[in-house]
This record gives structure tokens, C-alpha cells and sequence, in this order.
């Protein structure tokens, strides 16, 4: 019997009456259909990655604006492809808010970089589910492979093994899954964790800096948000040696069992870097897990000379990064690193009759997490690691660091301005100083930052350090260059002299 | 300050002893380049799709061989997009399980329509990370819109509100938490549950058909695998209510705390559908929450001719359905549904110091869920729904269920076979009978089914049923036609000759 052709003409409808329409083929696209508008798709994303700077950053819309412009019941019948794409134009495009824009230095900057697009692209066509090996092979592979290579541009040991999850918030939810599951003798996985007597309260430790995905994680795992210690920070918003170990000391004399630290290396708020090695040194001491929130901060690591914010990484027990975050690949792509995988499989591999393969020695990587549908994410990332190359890579992050520096030396030439925390990758946390009570500072700087953004050119964020609110700029973007900087500069500096005049008069 | 060129010429490298090429840019991809490249990848895109058909379903591979051929180390140095695009034509593409071919009939099929992966590779240039409706106001406009539509084209009532997940294990997870958060008076975001003495064991109940993701939602959020209890099913492996009733009211005895059924629209194995009305009676009589999970058959529900399958729905706490499974959108898109959305953001919403927005009566969708990061999945959703309009994607349902009714209609003119389950949807589970005893049947239908597959010009997979090994056809992909079906026949005839004359040998 011969293949048939792929799109096969439709048969008979179930119940004539109910046929919609006869005309309708009950295909996908036709190929030539496909290739046409597959071919427009690529034009308008050329012409968006190529003009995104003419947006605002963020569009000038109000809540509700895009539902208010599509019809309220969905379509009955087929639209042509151009008709969808010409509203994709009209009615999309614009109102996003442009995280490639070269001004976008809010949050955490990303960009999904031309090989990344392009990688996510073809992954789409192939519509992979790589939940089993058998069910693919390639991505399987792929997806171990170039986390192996990822390990070796950070310079980690052999023993750690990567996975590619959606997001950060799953790889360290999966990590302190797998903490909870190597507590001796209590078996969470079967009994859980409700009504046992055999079971204290089990905590939890991160600094105050730490991610909020931290908490939802502890709070999901049902550690109880009450349970996740947010240790103090020093000076330098890193953990607090002293205060941590007095922490677990109290959970201990109270009866709790500490289960797991977090350790940030480059914190949300200030990209800080917790004292690794010390913290290792208290695990050790206390058989706690250690788990690395490096999202953003730890791509920085694949150049020489940032390893020394990430020394004891190598005696961690599972670490986070995110490729979708400093590595230029689209979102998502998150890659968890852990020593001993088979305490992940541990706590959550669950083989169902109907997933029964007869390959042996194979990596089935729904073995390793919460979720079984799986998309093929290495091979954006293999585009992105292969077009720009280790030495590509390590040349952007450091440009982009020295460009969070230039910007960090021109806020110490400010003297209305102060630097609110080191800098040691591309994040400049800053403030504007004045002799009136704090809350009227705070206003001045909310103010501050409302005119920076105004234009919508340039677009960064804020946080609150020591109950202060501080304005926050990162440099994360491909097309980030000195004259946004230089943009960011000159509108604090009108925003200063229009706020004063509005003060004084 | 005019706006600046998004490939800003690189600056001065912070050492240039480091600088390891200083002819190379530290941005994107030049535009004439990407475009050139993505027009590239678009034609791969649309020959693959047009000539999926030719390739083997599963790549005749073994375990290694796609690793093998990858260098060991990442590339120091960028490689032109010209070699990457080969590489990934020779090395990856035929070596992936080929979900879009139409001989693939294992699992539950489906297809990455054009339209979805249009959308998809627009999302990816976009490259937005919707956690606020800040920071992607389109996009979370439009999933809210999107999952809008697809309420009403399931016959909910407006009540439901919608939002997209990655998978179902993830959809499942959130509402069970949500379920779990429900509970009067004990607060298990905060508190946490171990370690208390006013928390008794918490218990789930699903049948013993319901998906391997309830499992690991219920071992995941600490409820304990001991503490779900698989509910028997009956003749046509529907959640048995007399067992149901009879296991709450032991764990009750027991002194534990029933939280939640998770009843199921078709089963993984045979697609059976739980008898949803009296489930909710049930629940309603003992206060506890009702999850359906329609991952995949809940699609059927856009035709008004299977909604006597979903009876009940309307009544019930929870409910996820995957796009991505049966209506024709790319991996990943999962819908869950919630009645009251409040539980999800009391359970999930933490808003850190440096994501705090000041619009009001916005919808952020950080705050339904544990993932902070968000691709725009509404995109390719909406795409699809357009480019096939709701009578469209009506007649290819319909189509897929007339496709497996014809198989399983040719099962039943078949003396050596049996259907071993009844075929509510596009799922048929059968198996060839003999006078063996049944370990000698189980075996011959693992022959039957490797020889089915061996040409892998077809690919059907198993389950287990009432402990039988039981072969497992199902019709969800849109270039699926009679041919395959009929291919798969005649290679049933094959080998039941083939085996018998072995046997007889």
C-alpha cells in the first residue's frame, strides 16, 4: 500500500444535516496556501525586528482596548489568511509591549534574537512531543546535548545533568520537589504531607531578595508560605551568613525540619550574589539541599571573569538559568541543573500503561518534571549557541555589563543621584536624593521615574530597597546601545529640572 | 533625542586583552539576514509539512545516534546560519517522531495546523512575556478574549473564566491547589501541611483511568499518591458512583478530609467519559470541588451533537481542555477554565515590590498560576480559530470520530478481533482473541502491534486494559485519512498470517 497523500480529500460527514459545509476540506492549510503566507509571516516578522525601535515601548492604550476591537463571538466560518494577518498587523503588533525595543530596560531585558526566532519557527512545523524518547528522539537528545554544553561554559562539573523547562518557576519548584522527596524515611511522594504525625513542619530558606518564585513554589509544595525563611541581607544585599544559620538553629530548637536553601546569584531587584560558598559550608553542616536561582545572572558565568560570583556553584545540588533570560534565546527556555537527576525521577516519574516503551538505557524526560507535554526548546537554543558562538555570546554579556557600568559611572558624576547597590552585571539600581522625609523622596522618584517613561522610548522599572522606592535599569537587549543610555540620562535630567520648577513654583 | 538604530555599532569592550573578535557585532542578527534566513526556514517549514508523509513515522534510529553526530563541545566561534539550517535539515528533522505524518495514530494525535504555527513564529518574534497586562497588553487581552470564544463554543456559562496553561499537568495542578486553598480555616498557602495537628489526610478521587497528570499534581502539591484514590470503573470504564460514594464515606470514617474528584471527559486509554451529573451530586452533597479534565475529548464539545457526553459541565468547579491536543494549535496551549478565579489568585498571587503596576481592574496573568514567565499562546489559538471558523473545526472533528468509527465498525466484521472499549470519540482500543491463555494473547498482541508498526509508514500504540494489553488506534491528525486506516487493516491481516504461520511453523 502506498503512502497517501497528506491531505486527504474529506469523507462523509457523520450526519449529512449537520455538515456545515460540503465545500470545506477537513485538511490542514493547503501546502501552497502555507508556503504563501508562511512567506508573509517572515516578512512581517523581518519588518518587525527591523523597525521595532519606531514603537513606543510600551503602547499607548488603555485596559480593554484590544478586547473592545475583536467581535465578541468567536468566527463561524473560515477567514482568509491575509485578512487574519493584515489584523495581526493592525490590531497586535502595535499593542504589545515591545520587549525587543532597543529601549526596552525594564525587569529583566531579553531578546529573542534572529536564530532564536527562527529555531522556535521550525519547531512549530515539526510540532514535536518529546515526552518519551520514542516520541522524539532527536529533541531528546538534542535537548540533553546542548544542556551539556551550557554545563561546560559555565564550568561545571561533570556530574550535573540539564533538562529544559518553561520557566524558572518550574525548574526551582522541581528542584525543591526533589529536596522534599530526599528528606530519609518519610517518603512525601506516596504518604504527603497532611495529617502525619511522624512530620514537623519543614522549612525553607532564601534572603529577602529572593525571587517570588521562590515562594510560590514553597507555597505550591505545601511547605506554607509561613515556612519559606526570608533570611536578611548585608550591605550588599547578599544573605546573611549569621542570620541564616541563626534561623535554622531556631526552626531546629522549635522542632522543624529544615529541608533546602535558595541561594540567588543575581537577584531580581539588584542582581546581588549570595555568599555561595559559605552556604554550602552550612548545608553540609545541616544535610540541607542547595538550590541556585541563577535566571538571569548566571548566563554572565560563561565569561571568565564573572565565575567569581559563582564560586561553591560546583558543590550545589541543583541550579536554575534561563537561556530565554541572558542568552538571547526566545521565551521559553529554562534550564535546570541537577547533581543527582535520579531523586528527580524519584519524586515524580510516573510510567502509565499507555506510556510503556521497550527502549532501554534512554533518557525519558517526562521523567522529570510535572508536566508530560514537552516542546522541542533545544533547538532554538542550538540555533542561538551555534550562530553566535561561546566567544559571540561572552562578547554581548560583556557589552552589555559595560554599558550598565558606563551608566552606574554617570550616576556617580550626578550628585543629585545615588547609586542604591553595586552593580556587578548589567542592573543599576539608582535614586534621586533630597533633603525632605523619605516618603516625599519615594514621591519624587515615582514621579521621576513616570517621566522617563513618558515618551515611551526608553522604558525601566523600579523596585523598593530598605522600604525605599528606587528607580532600576538593565541592560539585557541586543539592540541596547550607549544612545539609549544617553536617552535615559538626558530625560532623568529634564524630569529633574521640570519637577524642581514644578516644586518651587 | 531621536530614536536610535536597533543595531547600535558595538562600544569599546570593557578589556580588550578578553575581547575575542573585535570585528564582531554584539547584536542581533543584521536584518537582511534574518529575513533572508527566515524565508529560508520557511520554505523548510512548508516542505516539511507538504512531504511529512514521506518520511517513517518513528526515524529507524537508535538510542545515541543524534548525540553522536554533535560535536562533544559547544562552537567557540558563530557558524552561518546557512550551515545551522543544513545541519538541522540533515540531523534533526528526520530524526524526530513525525507527529504531523498522517500515519501517526498512537497516543492521542495532533497536529500543528499552518495556521497555529504561523502564530507561533510570529509569537516567537515578538517574543512577549505577558506576566502583567503591562508588559504585554495585547496578549493578555487577547487570551483572555480567546478563551472567551472558546467558552462559548463549548456552551459554558459566562461564569467560567479562562486562561492558557502550557499543559494539562499544569492546567490539573492549579486547580487543585485552587481546590486545596478552598478549604475553611486552615489557610495551607500560609501554614503550609505538614507538621499540624488540625490538618487531617487530605484526599482526591479520580477513576482508575484518569491521566498519569492527576498523580503527579497530587503527589506535586504534597496531597501524597496514597491519598488519591483510583475509583473503579465499570463495563464501559466510566467512574463507578457507587465506589466513589463508598471511599468518601471510608475517608471520612477515617478521619480524613476528602478535597476534590477529578472527573474525566475521554479517558487517555479508551477515552471513557465519567458520569460528570452525578459526580457533581456527589461533591455538591459533601462540598468538595469537581475538576474535569478534557484534555483531549473536550474538543468534541464545539460540536453540539457530543455535548450529551459533557452533560454536568456546567456545574462543576474546573475544567481543562487542551487546543493543542484536538483543536489543531501547536504544542503548547491549555485551556483551563475556573468558576471562580478568585481561589486561583488566592492561592497563587504574590506581586513582588518590583512587579507592582498601578493599573487598576486589569487582568495580571502572573497571578492565576506558578509560572511568572508567559509566552503569547493566545496568538496561534486565535490564528486557528480564525482560519477554520467554528464550522471548520466542527467538520474535521467530526470527521476524525467518523474516521474511527468506520475502524472500529471494521473491527467488529473481524471474527480474530474485538473492540475492547467503547468508541465515544476518535480513540479505538481493540485486540486480536484467541483460546490462549491470556498471558499467550497478551503476547501476540505485542507481536501484532510491532508488526503493525515495523514499516512505520503507521503508528499505533497500547494500553492496558482490565489487565490485558489491548492495541490503541486514534484519529486526530488533519492529514489522517481512510488510507491510513485501511493501511492499517491490511497490515493487521498481514501480520495475524505472518504470526499464525509462525506459530504453526
Amino acid at each position: 500500500m502506498s503512502r497517501s497523500d497528506p491531505r486527504d480529500p474529506p469523507g462523509p460527514a457523520p450526519d449529512p444535516a449537520r455538515r456545515p459545509d460540503v465545500t470545506m476540506p477537513a485538511g490542514d492549510l493547503p501546502p501552497d496556501e502555507f508556503r504563501r503566507a508562511m512567506h508573509q509571516a517572515a516578512d512581517l516578522m523581518a519588518n518587525y525586528l527591523e523597525h521595532v525601535h519606531e514603537y513606543p515601548v510600551v503602547p499607548p492604550i488603555s485596559p480593554g482596548d484590544v478586547r473592545r476591537a475583536l467581535p465578541p463571538q468567536p468566527p463561524a466560518d473560515p477567514e482568509p489568511l491575509d485578512r487574519i494577518l493584515d489584523d495581526y498587523r493592525r490590531l497586535i503588533e502595535p499593542n504589545v509591549t515591545h520587549w525587543n525595543h532597543p529601549g526596552f530596560m525594564a525587569y529583566f531585558a531579553v531578546t529573542g534574537s534572529g536564530p532564536g526566532v527562527i529555531g522556535e519557527s521550525l519547531a512549530a512545523a515539526l510540532n514535536v512531543n518529546a515526552m518519551l524518547w520514542r516520541t522524539g528522539p532527536a529533541p531528546t537528545e538534542l535537548e540533553e546535548h546542548v544542556c551539556d554544553w551550557l554545563r561546560q561554559m559555565l564550568d561545571l562539573p561533570p556530574a550535573f545533568r540539564g533538562h529544559i523547562n518553561d520557566t524558572a518557576s518550574i525548574s526551582s519548584l522541581l528542584a525543591l520537589a526533589a529536596a522534599r522527596e530526599r528528606i530519609p524515611n518519610v517518603d512525601i511522594r506516596h504518604r504527603g504531607m497532611a495529617g502525619r504525625s511522624d512530620l514537623p513542619p519543614l522549612t525553607l530558606y532564601c534572603s529577602d531578595q529572593a525571587h517570588s518564585s521562590i515562594e510560590k513554589a514553597a507555597l505550591t509544595l505545601g511547605f506554607g508560605l509561613d515556612h519559606l525563611r526570608r533570611i536578611p541581607t548585608d550591605e550588599r544585599f547578599a544573605m546573611r551568613i549569621d542570620a541564616l544559620e541563626a534561623a535554622i538553629a531556631a526552626d531546629k530548637a522549635a522542632g522543624r525540619r529544615p529541608v533546602a536553601i535558595v541561594a540567588t546569584i543575581g537577584t531580581t531587584s539588584t542582581t546581588s550574589v549570595d555568599p555561595l560558598p559559605a552556604i554550602v559550608e552550612v548545608a553540609r553542616r545541616e544535610d540541607l539541599w542547595v538550590h541556585v536561582d541563577g535566571a538571569y545572572a548566571l548566563a554572565a558565568g560563561i565569561c571568565p571573569e564573572f565565575r567569581g560570583h559563582m564560586r561553591g556553584l560546583a558543590d550545589v545540588d541543583s541550579i536554575v538559568t534561563n537561556p530565554h533570560k541572558w542568552l538571547f534565546v526566545p521565551v521559553d527556555c529554562s534550564v535546570l541543573f541537577v547533581r543527582d537527576p535520579s531523586l528527580l525521577r524519584r519524586a515524580f516519574s510516573i510510567v502509565p500503561d499507555y506510556l510503556t516503551t521497550s527502549e532501554t538505557g534512554v533518557t525519558n524526560l517526562m521523567d522529570y518534571g510535572v508536566q508530560l507535554g514537552r516542546r522541542f526548546r533545544a533547538l532554538k537554543f542550538w540555533m542561538v549557541l551555534r550562530a553566535f558562538g561561546v566567544k559571540g555570546l561572552q562578547a554581548r554579556i560583556r557589552r552589555h555589563c559595560e554599558l550598565a557600568r558606563q551608566f552606574a559611572a554617570w550616576v556617580e558624576t550626578q550628585p543629585w543621584l545615588e547609586l542604591f547597590a553595586p552593580v556587578p552585571f548589567s542592573t543599576v539600581c539608582f535614586r534621586a536624593v533630597s533633603d525632605g522625609p523619605p516618603e516625599e523622596q519615594d514621591r519624587f522618584n515615582e514621579r521621576l521615574l513616570a517621566e522617563v517613561n513618558r515618551a515611551a522610548t526608553v522604558f525601566i522599572s523600579h523596585t523598593r530597597l530598605r522600604g525605599r522606592f528606587v528607580l532600576r535599569l538593565t541592560v539585557g537587549n541586543l539592540r541596547t546601545g550607549t544612545a539609549q543610555l544617553e536617552e535615559v540620562q538626558q530625560r532623568l535630567l529634564d524630569a529633574r529640572r521640570r519637577l524642581t520648577e514644578g516644586r518651587q513654583a
